[in-house]
């Protein structure tokens, strides 16, 4: 058993990454079962003393899943002193990771940095558990199991934050072929908003935003009408992510 | 000389406090002048271990403007190791809050949540500025001084955060009068945009948003034609604030 080194770790900072997938239009999040314990967490981990929080999230990212460079974004800062309180993370984890000799570091308050991803799930490896987790895997949002700490209030504050930054922000790169359908598009927004969206209204803001390119031409072997495909202009594509859509104020 | 207390403290962790300030059509930012420094900071501080982060930010900004429930928003966690590097709090205030045997506390790597406010600065108290600083004012964005630390890249990064957050979330309530035309309205939108924006296209947008309530009045006094009288709906006005318009996806 390999035990962490608290010394070299920032004292009651950690981070949580929830790391959606996105496939055949399920939307999934990426989930650890706990070692001795009927619980599930998100992946996460500590901050190294020598290391930014936003690299070590990046860690935590393609340690689970073998992915780097994609997008993975701060969304919420998770303070609140009573987040220990309903189940402190040592209860679950101390005996796998930290020496006996070791544990007060544990046991002091913790503060959280939330950052959520969104993969296509099929394209990534498969997930890897850590030395706390006995599985790790792609669950539906429609079945969770009991997740532990606040990890389940952490997942809900995420989901609602990329539904809202669906209107400051483009999706679709690496989620969606190199070229793809308005339809297609369409599925996507409606998968991540769970709701249908109306075909008119889609199709007149999506092209408002400025972002795609008309390839000129057809999806083949449908059986009528066959219809356009498109593909992202990546330098507005990569503005948007910064600055917002062309639309915005 | 009191000194702080850091036992009582969350060690390694920070708030910074952007408090945009609105008057007259001039947006204007919180800033202190340090003791023995020519170099001005955010409004900040550190956190209780039994307080939660985000009403210590609250404290902050109550302490330095006298106001309280407003909307104050995290927007950013500062965690790369590099931004202690180039001066470190400890040079610039250790000397005033921390006792010579303490001062090991300051010299650790620290991390800082960032929150920014916007509020009508002549309706709140004259800013006062805390143990470390000797001024406490209200600096226009135009003609900012040097800060000290990475405060300049905070500042800067709340400015974009709020200008972004424009198109998900209403502003204007506090900040304008009960009662207020579609050009006053407007004016606020182009000194927090810093630009200018066009008329019907602002309005059009504006209506959009369904968070008005023409009130059937108009403004009296002025030369001619009169301009309708607007409130907002706070209803709707507050469930913006938490999901986002209701022309958003």
């Amino acid at each position: 058993m390999t035990f962490i080194n608290t010394d070299e770790l920032v004292p009651g900072l950690s981070i949580d990454c929830v790391i959606f997938g996105f496939h055949e239009y399920e939307l999934k999040v990426l989930l650890m079962k706990m070692k001795n314990s009927d619980l599930w967490a998100l992946p996460g981990g500590f901050v190294r003393k020598d290391r930014n929080v936003d690299d070590e999230a990046a860690v935590v990212l393609e340690l689970r899943t073998g992915v780097r460079d994609i997008f993975l974004r701060q969304f919420h800062f998770f303070g609140n002193v009573s987040r220990n309180v309903d189940g402190h993370p040592e209860q679950l984890v101390k005996k796998e990771i930290i020496s006996p000799e070791n544990q007060a570091w544990f046991e002091e308050r913790f503060v959280s940095v939330g950052y959520y991803a969104l993969v296509e799930h099929s394209k990534v490896q498969e997930p890897q558990p850590d030395h706390t987790s006995e599985l790790c895997a792609w669950v539906s949002l429609n079945d969770l199991p009991e997740l532990m700490l606040d990890h389940g209030l952490i997942l809900k504050k995420a989901h609602h934050t990329l539904r809202l930054e669906l209107n400051n922000q483009p999706i679709g790169l690496n989620l969606l072929p190199e070229t793809f359908t308005m339809p297609e598009l369409q599925a996507l927004y409606e998968t991540v908003l769970g709701k249908e969206l109306d075909r008119r209204n889609f199709r007149r803001k999506m092209l408002s935003y400025d972002i795609l390119i008309d390839t000129n031409e057809k999806r083949t072997g449908t059986s009528h009408k066959a219809p356009t495909l498109y593909k992202f202009d990546r330098d507005k594509y990569f503005t948007a992510m910064q600055d917002g859509f062309s639309t915005a104020w």
